[in-house]
């Protein structure tokens, strides 16, 4: 894959950073957009106090000159105002559903080694990244939107809502919801949860607009565009479910509710009017947005711990209680953004290949005329 | 990581082979059971004509002397005795849900030529992957099952089954199904599909018992186990959904109710009660059952065609119709369980090294013990 | 990379297979040259009696229809005539320079599992990648071609010769030498070597012509292009140099004398008159002919064999002794190409991007015309 | 393969840094020893005011709790105390030798963001990188060394050298060459060179001693250590050629000259007395220390530039001068050490698996025994 990026810092540690390799040159970097992107990661009802306090701002490393990409590895460097890793005590409790144990056994160490790194605070790079890889979208009109549709016991319905809809909705909403009311509701189900020290997760989609049709291949099974999405999906914090389209429905329905039908216009060329795959075929962009969705599990740190073992003793104990949040659903999905955003990138440049924004916006007009042509 | 396989071969071609990169020395390559995959693969009730003609059986290329791996890349060969590609119309009217249209565009030919490729046969070449790696994890005693749980409207429960429940029950079973009342429902449905010429997909759950603490890392998302495991399935022709443990599910309910409880005994070590998680924590397998729940739309060939269009003259149309399946969630299962246990084999590898089974085992042996000291 | 593949089969195996995967779509994969190039391989003089016996000839496994590429992967086969593995006795005494002792030791097995793979019977299948590569270079002007400059103690300087000098001299020596007197020296050179049941290396240079500026770069250290051609050649069977250019005297000139002065013609842009650097600066291709030299070691199956141990007894005996080649650079040099015009075509989709032919002719226009323009 | 890493950051920019993905956790990183090895890379007669005036010390941004690894990814940040890349000119006459030329035009940039990512100032993150690989190195008696072989027109014959010798005689050498008095020549014709406003490439060697047998792979040319080795040495700023052993004189010698007969002690098991092969049979060390030579070719910033175009006015023009080092292979042989200690790390943990030093010192004892008993 052409994109490729590391990141590197504990969550209480002084650093966070990220080198993100393979960055085609001439793209304006717009330090200003990132950084919106981090404060966008750190709202929502129903996150702790480290929200509140400290504003991620990121500074660049490298790879940067003028304000443009060279097509070097870019470099982003976060300064953990909260920074105290010394300080912070060694635990013994695993928390069930967290990293704690199974790191501990495998890395041989202990749990704050673990955790440290297992944290979703991490995730700041990987929203950072993603920002990149907006910026580079936005130079091909191709546009990342998320919304939550659940937070525990309160969903609502999207399939209905247009692309449109979705992004003017859910802009101004605390919950990054379309549906005031529904707002409202997922609010109160949170409030429940802090009052039962409790947690909740939820559920939210990302959608992509203006994808040319051909991301992604039928080819390989590792180069299939639906599978780079989910495992780069499945492979952040809390995430147990990704489905495109009608997801876990397509199950339930016949073939011919299942699949959208092919139509087409001369001037814009073939196209859907519905969006049950999930703009994926084959393991390809068909042309229709990009439509994930994803479930995240409740936080695994609770006020009121689960059982778990003193690892030194062996003997039953409460689980260990860190300051947490308690429900992250909105944070995951600008998270989720950012990783749709960084895929869908990989996927462009593959097909279309070029080093500099110049090379590469030819090779997309190009590519553009001859679908429209055949 | 330390696997790596390539696929190649056409649907109607002549050949399907594979090669496997990364398979260690001293591992006894059973055919016989290889080829009993293969066999399970083209089972089911809801199949066409063409499983029932043509038996597969793969010969080995290479990798192999004296039965016995010898560390090389190991390769199968598939000669399709259905060969007729040279005679195989020319087709212009994408399948809606299908890779044709977006497969012509991007690559700049006709439909032959990507559905093909992007046919359903080559998972017969996954399927061989997997039966290898599944007689490299039975040398570590784990275990790959799966069963079948929806086809379209028919649907079981299946959180209470023991992994010994499944395995017996759906062992005998024409739709891989642990419940013969619902396996009887699951067929009249596809009766229902077949007379409506119509399709239908399902779910599918893949459980794995016998994996260790510690596979996957949490530490970087390339690592992570779920994500690999998400990767893989979802890069499997018709999946829509993958989800971990509850799944979806685990967007609904508090923390309390989405974790799996940690216990300690001396002779077991650390274990659970539950398998909420699906057994993977933090992208690390936490010794509990793996627990795979994959979603597939029904299959994009119908008997009566939706709308498309003419490629050549962009006239509306009805989709093309080639012989096909009318549903293959059974197949599908038996793939599914390939494609985890490819992956579960990569992960262990990667975790202990080793270039030989006697190193394994001794690197193996030692990381138990290791974590029932600790 | 783009590009990826994998070979599987032994020496005295049943079967070679490779899978190359990456390969656009629309490419005429003609048969007919890529057995040529086999044939090539098998040639020189100084072989033992199999390259006599047997002729080479691939069949294709799949990603070719109607004889054009699909972009699936594609997959060779080519069934050994001489084969009986199954017949071949176990070895205990390990050749020096072999992989016996390493392999044997490394994969705990017998050595005859090792060298059955480690033999270059295996670089059958490098040549039909490399010519599948070289078909595709042809398409965009880009010619790969090499000679043999050492045998032994017989050398020949080449750098006062052009490409099309090389190209046509060497195209009819049994040698691949561009000197006839040269040729005969080392004909005998080899003879002297049988005489003595000793073995001889040599080196050769392998040069492409029409390479764009700009494959490779140097941003990364991965994506330099000279250490992918050392990394691919140093992979080969017996070879323990790599030199660009000048190579190794480039440690003992001054910089005045070790670099390529910058030249501007306006129908031809920037070129250079030298080729000190070999074609390469700073990881990139600067648009003058590519020029690699490998030297290779002597064959390590002596007749007349080295101190070795018995690995049953651990007592001294001399090495084991296969039927064997005597002196093997021109069949090294055209393996040599092959690696060459792989790793050039994967710098090349690296750049271009694409998917098939159409698509990749145009981006590469375009950049051809941007270099002009710039 | 296990390790994986990138760099970024600019010449003149503000930050040098880099992540490293992979390292086990339990190995105790020690700054001072790393920042001893960035010290080494700065030092060497012939380099130009900036290696005097700033002295590289980098800080660790993650992945080390209280002194210790945590598996999770590693990385440096070195402030560049010259920060001055805003300042900097645009330059529009291309070096000969440098990537000024083909990355201007290859990402349609000036040659200032080119040249500020080519520049060998990236090495001292290399130089980081490897420092750490070292460490881990120690862990198992693996120590790495080098010396300087050649500047210019003075070189000195090694072979005879043992490891020790090299390593006691080399460490106090300004030039890190093993003779006094050719260190001594070498100086004068670094005057020479300074005199003539010229400069001097030469070569290194780099020495691994105690690599047990068996890193490395016969079976695929991805896994040959000596590949591995060749593409991440040609992958540094000025390398033009890489060998192992006796080098490019293997193409000269017979084959009963060429390679390491092979002893055997109770004791010590397998061994040779001769290092022809520079330690790599078959793509897979053999128990006898590695040893690679490294041409450098001299620095391509010269004093009295060669012929250049000017990009804007295509007209005839000197090269751009910008201020810089003379000589620098003792620099480069630093180096050359790291990237080779790297390389064998990732080699290592590739063949003996495992996440904690406990884990790794078990699977590699294991092994170790498993080789004597063979």
């Amino acid at each position: 894959m052409p994109l490729n990026f590391v990141t590197c810092g504990e969550s209480h540690g002084k650093y966070l950073a990220a080198i993100v390799e393979g960055v085609p040159a001439g793209l304006e970097v717009d330090l200003v957009r990132i950084n919106q992107e981090l404060a966008r990661r750190q709202q929502g009802y129903g996150r702790g106090a480290r929200q509140k306090i400290e504003k991620d701002q990121v500074e660049i490393l490298g790879g940067v000159i003028a304000g443009k990409s060279t097509g070097a590895p870019i470099g982003f460097l976060l300064v953990n105002k909260d920074y105290k890793i010394e300080k912070m005590p060694e635990l013994f409790r695993p928390r069930p559903g967290h990293a704690d144990l199974a790191g501990s056994l495998k890395y041989d160490q202990g749990i704050r080694a673990v955790l440290e790194r297992a944290s979703a605070r991490e995730t700041a790079m990987r929203v950072a990244v993603g920002a990149l890889a907006r910026l580079f979208l936005k130079e091909f009109e191709i546009e990342v939107i998320s919304h939550v549709i659940r937070v525990g016991p309160v969903s609502v319905r999207a399939e209905h809502l247009s692309f449109a809809d979705v992004k003017k909705r859910a802009a101004h909403s605390e919950m990054n919801c379309a549906y005031p009311e529904a707002e409202k509701e997922m609010i109160r189900a949170i409030d429940n949860a802090i009052e039962k020290r409790d947690s909740l997760g939820g559920q939210y989609e990302v959608r992509v607009a203006g994808v040319p049709i051909g991301l992604g291949s039928h080819v390989h099974w590792t180069r299939k565009l639906d599978g780079r999405l989910a495992r780069a999906l499945m492979g952040k914090q809390s995430v147990k479910a990704v489905e495109f389209g009608l997801g876990t429905r397509s199950g339930e329905v016949y073939g011919s509710e299942a699949h959208d039908e092919i139509f087409y216009a001369k001037e814009k060329g073939y196209y859907r009017k519905t969006d049950r795959s999930g703009g994926v075929e084959g393991g390809m962009s068909n042309g229709a947005d990009l439509l994930v969705r994803v479930t995240m599990k409740p936080i695994s740190t609770l006020r009121r711990p689960l059982a778990s073992v003193n690892m030194k003793t062996k003997k039953p104990e409460k689980a260990e209680y860190e300051r947490s949040d308690i429900s992250v659903v909105p944070a995951g999905s600008v998270i989720g953004e950012a990783i749709v955003a960084y895929e869908v990138m990989d996927a462009f440049l593959e097909k279309f290949g070029g080093d500099s924004l110049k090379e590469i916006h030819r090779n997309y007009e190009g590519y553009l005329q001859q679908v429209r042509e055949s």
